[in-house]
This record gives structure tokens, C-alpha cells and sequence, in this order.
């Protein structure tokens, strides 16, 4: 750490935390007041699965079964189970989530269902394949902690029916007609960015070196615009710009977001230059996302400064805000520049204060412009273990490696 | 006007405005600062059709061509035309809306896309059957004002094609899984209430005399739930509740505006024990879903009081409270409930202060939950020339009778 000042464990003078509080800290966050309450009250011990919708308490207050989160849920027990210690009470969670996937929720092409209902029927058909993608990471991190039980074939066959299906994922359920403006998504590409590297154990170097290029290509060299020093929601086929309500939309925690999965691909491949630009888009995302009046980074905006569609775009996400964190410390662990943790640390600031919830565990998820509490729930369709758990982990895991580093 | 003072033209005492003043002042607003707007602004003479997503001053900000809203603003100026004037030019403006629709409009089967671009190729396949309900609506109205030129031809057609895709309108866009979980939507029997009357004259008397009685036997015996004292979004096909989130949800606006469909079909029918209820539903949605510390009328609640889906469920919409307005003007003329207008005049001092701008003309249509203005639009994909002026011209018309019966 020859930056900072020797022995004080500190990039500058007037920083807040070291990096070992800062470590203690998100550690202390994850075990204590996050792990635990998923482990307390996601478990559906009748049918099987997870139960999400749960409120500031965690009671249940809908028991519908997003498959969106219980393969998330089954990655988040294993993956702390494979990087955190092996209690054997979260590998237990993970399978069981798994036994209730595995029993329910795949079609006869072996697609996975939207969502089902408590016991298990299916309620919302596959259309959406970002169930298939968590799903696959669920079974993939399944597969590291229990491996020979058939979870890394159920991880590998749904990545393959992913590839298959990726360049029309909506099949039958796509309203577009067709040809009059295709559109390319970014959200693939930026989950393939980290579904390769999750699934590498199971997909061999040799696939994800070849996969890879192409999925970096297209999200730091098409969705991503130099010219506007932001990353775009979605563009043409042809790689150019579109003039429309989709075209203009921007999303700044997802770039963000996807920012970190590309500088673990930059460390994966050896590419000091990838993660150094990952960064720079990384900071002038936030700059130009960032409620200069309220704080927080915002959900929505245009790229043309217009009226979005989304009415929630000006509300501050629970997983923009936690994404920003990971994205932000990995940054300055790889490249040491202090812009990345003035902005951690305001960040912080900001996601601490307003997100956490000091007095049920976990954090809520839904905060109007001014930083109030929108929804109190803890849990819900699209909110369940994972965004609050991977980023505690992720962070204190990169403070901790600091820390070792400086001392 | 028994209960009102004599020669005053009020209600009571401390009424702001006598029935006079709101009818000025709604028919002004109508006629300069509103109808004016969108004959300016909205009118595409190089495509055909209208431009609705428009910034406050007018300008437009996208080009997209939403169906819903070419239809809505046909019907709107020929409504005005054969309502308020025979004005020329709003004649003009609602065939140019109609060549345009005609077209480019339907598909092979005769549905309604759900939009087009500005230059009219299909965009969104017909998944959404309220395009075809403002299409008829829209052609309806301007058979009347312009008659024998097949305009009522094509509402009949439409209309016929609502009434056999009514049971599963969705068709091949619907991504339920068939049979686990069937619910009815109120939207569909709501908007035939209004639907049927506009169409009366295309219909026939025995036509609306025939489908009426179920429409009504729908929204007041089974959408509506005396249990609870308000109108759900969706019921079991059995017409029991459903506690999920799509059963426990409420829009309260879309109650409201449902009630004075009702209030007119008391009239039609001459059922004013139908129309007292309505009023009575009507207040009860109001109390319900009145926001007590920030006023204003919420856009969704859970019945349950859980957290929404609808992350904008906090915000106060222009749709909600001008319907709010033509609900109870229309209450307190058919009733005489002086609840109405107390409710009346609280709901008119919200809306004027909050949504009316007296800058650019039209009214802004998305304020956040304390009442400030969250996106400055003036049209958008969902907002065009359609319930600011109808509700505009139904309360000053209904104060204007009321002002007569008074003097």
C-alpha cells in the first residue's frame, strides 16, 4: 500500500474507516444481521423452497415462488458456503431450495418457469430467461459445495439451453412485431460477463476463454458509449443508437454493476488496461447517476435528459447502492486510484444510513428520491438473498485482501 | 336546488365557488388553456396521426404512435364537436387521427395494435384489448359528428371483436400458466360500462339494454366488496377473493372513475337506488384511498395493507383526481349528498393547485406523493388529450345543469 500513510491502514488523511473496520464491518453486517435472517425466515418447511415476500420482520406476507430468487438463494447459502465457512446449516438451506427447483420448476424443454405457486405449480410461464440464468448460478455454486449429486448437469444443460435461446429469449412471448425495430438488450451480456466465471469449474478454461471475448465486446464496446460516458439499456442490432423510449433508457446501477463483473474478468484474463477502463466507466457512471440534491443514485433516467417511462426512476435501490459498493472497492483494490474510494466511502455513507435496518436485519430495499423508506419489506418479487449478502461478501473479502496487503 | 340558500346558487355557507363559478371555470380551463394545447401540439401533418408524448411546452420528445391515445383523441375532439361546438377544425383533427388509424391500425384480424411508429408501421402486436376499446370509442364519436362515412362501421366491427376476445383478450401474449391461477380483471367490465353507452347509437337501445345488466352485475356485485368497502383490481373467476398480489390489489382512481360510468347508466336505466350506491362506493373509495398526510388520492394500495407491487403506488396521478371530480359533481347533482360536495371542493383544491399549469396550458399528469411534479410531461405513452378534457367539460357541464335547476 505504498499510498498510504504507513501504519495508519488508510488511503488518506481524513478517510473514515480503515480498511480492516471497513472489512470488520461488512463482515460483521453479512453474519450477523443478513445471513441470519433468510436463514430464519425464507424456509418454506411445508412445500420446499423459499418464501421472499417478507416483511420489515420477515413475516411472510405472499407466498408465491419467483424463481428469479430461489435460484439465487440456493447460490447465495452454497456460495457462502464455499467462501465464507462450510456450516453445515446453509449447505442444508441451498439443497433444499435446490430439491424444490429440481421437483417443480422446469417445463417439459426444460425451461424455468417465472414463477410457481407455494406447492410447487407453475404460475408464470418461462419467458423471462433470467431465470434460467440464476438458476444455472445457483446450481453451479450447489455443484462447488456438494459436487458429484447431478446439480453441475442441471447448472450446465440450463447454460446451454441459455445460449440457445439468447438471441430470442422472449420466444412466443416477445409483443415486438417483428422487424420493425430490433433492439439488442444489455442484460444478457452483462449476466453472461459473471455467469462464465461462476460457471467455470463446470464449463472448462478453454469455453469461457473462448465465450468470454465476445460478451466483453459487447458490453464495453457497443452498449457502452465513449461519447456519452455511459452504458446504454439497449441499441440497435447494428450496434447504433436509438431515438425511442428504450433507447434513451439508462440504468445506472446496472452498469455499475456490470463494471464489477468485468474487472473480475479483467483479473481472470491478465488485463490491467479492461479493469482500468472498467473503473473510469465505473466513476462516470456515478457522476452522472448521482442525486446531486438528495443523495443516492438514481434508478432511471434518459439519456436525453426526457421524461423516462419508468415512474419509479428518480426511487434509490437497495441493489444499485450495495452494487456501487462492490463496484467501487474492487476498483481501488485493483487499480489504487483514490477517486474509487472518496466515492466508496460516500456511498457508504449514504447506503449505511439509509438502507439498513439496525433494528430487523437485512436492509430494505425501496427508498423514494428523499431517502425515506418506500415499501418496508425485506423481501419480495424481485428482492430475496442475494444483492445485500454477495455485496457484504464481496467487500469485505476485497477489504480484508487490502488489509493483508498494507500490513 | 331545495337545500341550497335561495338566490345563492351554494350548497352551503362557506362554499368556496357558487355552482356558476365551477362551471366557468372548468369551461374556461376546457376551452383555452386545455383543448387548444393539443390542436397546437399534438397534430403530425407529415405521418398522420397524433403526436402525444409532449413535453410541457408542446415540444415532442418521442414519435411513438400508442394507440390508445390516437383513439382517446379522436373520440375527444369529435366528443367536443358534438357536444360543446361545431368547430371546424376539431373536426378535422379527430378524421386526421382516424385516417391515420385506419391506415395503419389493425392487423389481418382486425385487432387494434398496441402501437405503431410515426410513420404508422406496426411497433406492439394487439396484446392489449383497450386499444380496441378507444378505437370504437373513438369511432363512435366521430360517426357522430361526421355520419355515413363508415367511421360507425368500423366501431361495430371493433366492438364485435371485443366481445368475443373478452374471455381471454390476452390470447397468445398471456404468460399465466393455464389453469392454476385464473383471475378476472376489472378493467374490461369497467370500460363496457362507459363503452356501451358511448356506442348506444351504433348498438341500439336492446343491445345496451341486453349487455348492461351483466356489466353492472359484475363491477357491483363482485368487483366490488362490501366487506371491505371497495372495488378490487382482480377477483377468482369464482368471485372470491384472492389473497395474492394481484387479488389484494387497489387503484382507487380506477374505482372512482368506474362509479360515475355507474351514475350514468343509473340515469339510463332510471335506477337511482344504483346511483345512490355508486355515490356511497364512491365516497368510501375516496376515505380509503385519500392520502391524509400529504393529500391527494394514492395510485395503488394492497388490501391488506402490504407492500404493493407498484413502486409508484405513493404517487398522486392526474387521471385519478380528475376522475375523482366528474365523480363527485356528478354525485351531488344526481344525490344532492352534501358529501359530495364537500369531497368536491377538496379534491378540486388538490388537483388545480397541484397538476394545473398556468404556464403552458394541459395539466401535468405525474406528481410524487407530497404533490410535486415528477415528470414535467404533458403526454407520454399513457397520458394524451383524453381525461383532463372530458373530465373538464363533464364537470362544467354538470355544474352548468345544476346552475340552471338553481335560479
Amino acid at each position: 500500500m505504498g499510498k498510504t500513510e504507513s501504519g495508519s491502514n488508510r488511503l488518506y488523511e481524513n478517510q473514515l474507516l480503515t480498511f480492516s473496520d471497513y472489512a470488520n464491518l461488512y463482515q460483521k453486517e453479512l453474519l450477523d444481521n443478513v445471513l441470519p435472517f433468510w436463514l430464519r425466515f425464507s424456509k418454506d418447511e411445508k412445500h420446499g423452497g423459499y418464501y421472499t415476500a417478507l416483511s420489515r420482520e420477515g413475516c411472510v406476507y405472499d407466498s408465491d415462488k419467483f424463481m428469479w430468487l430461489q435460484g439465487r438463494e440456493v447460490w447465495c447459502f452454497s456460495y457462502m458456503y464455499n467462501h465464507v465457512e462450510q456450516k453445515p446449516e446453509w449447505l442444508e438451506l441451498a439443497r433444499h431450495g435446490a430439491a424444490f427447483m429440481l421437483a417443480n420448476g422446469r417445463d417439459a424443454a426444460g425451461n424455468w418457469y417465472f414463477s410457481l405457486t407455494a406447492e410447487g405449480k407453475p404460475l408464470v410461464q418461462p419467458y423471462n430467461i433470467f431465470s434460467d440464468c440464476f438458476a444455472a448460478m445457483g446450481f453451479a455454486s450447489l455443484d462447488k459445495a456438494d459436487p458429484g449429486k447431478g446439480y453441475g448437469q442441471v447448472a450446465i444443460d440450463t447454460f446451454k439451453n441459455i445460449l440457445e435461446r439468447k438471441d430470442n429469449w422472449k420466444g412466443v412471448y416477445n409483443k415486438n412485431y417483428p422487424g420493425t425495430r430490433s433492439l439488442k438488450s444489455f442484460s444478457l451480456p452483462m449476466i453472461l460477463c459473471n455467469l462464465s466465471l461462476e460457471m467455470e469449474h463446470l464449463l472448462g478454461k478453454e469455453k469461457v476463454n473462448e465465450l468470454v471475448p465476445e460478451v466483453i465486446h459487447e458490453v464495453m464496446d457497443r452498449f457502452y458509449r465513449p461519447e456519452l460516458g455511459i452504458i446504454l439499456e439497449n441499441i440497435q442490432e447494428n450496434g447504433e443508437l436509438s431515438d425511442t423510449f428504450e433507447g434513451r433508457l439508462v440504468n445506472p446501477g446496472h452498469g455499475i454493476e456490470a463494471m464489477w463483473f468485468i474487472m473480475d474478468l479483467g483479473k481472470r484474463f491478465n488485463n490491467q488496461a479492461l479493469i482500468e477502463k472498467a473503473v473510469e466507466i465505473t466513476l462516470a457512471i456515478l457522476e452522472y447517476g448521482w442525486d446531486t440534491e438528495y443523495g443516492g443514485i438514481f434508478y432511471f433516467l434518459d439519456r436525453k435528459g426526457y421524461p423516462p417511462l419508468q415512474l419509479e426512476w428518480d426511487q434509490k435501490l437497495w441493489w444499485v447502492h450495495v452494487e456501487a459498493l462492490v463496484a467501487l472497492s474492487k476498483g481501488f483494490a485493483f487499480t489504487r486510484d483514490p477517486r474509487c474510494m472518496q466515492w466508496f466511502e460516500k456511498v457508504h455513507n449514504y447506503t449505511w444510513k439509509h438502507f439498513r435496518d439496525p433494528a430487523y436485519g437485512e436492509w430494505f430495499g425501496y427508498l423514494n428520491r428523499r431517502g425515506e423508506v418506500l415499501l418496508n419489506l425485506k423481501g419480495g418479487k424481485w428482492k430475496g438473498a442475494f444483492h445485500v449478502p454477495r455485496a457484504l461478501y464481496q467487500v469485505w473479502s476485497t477489504f480484508s485482501a487490502l488489509d493483508k496487503a498494507s500490513t
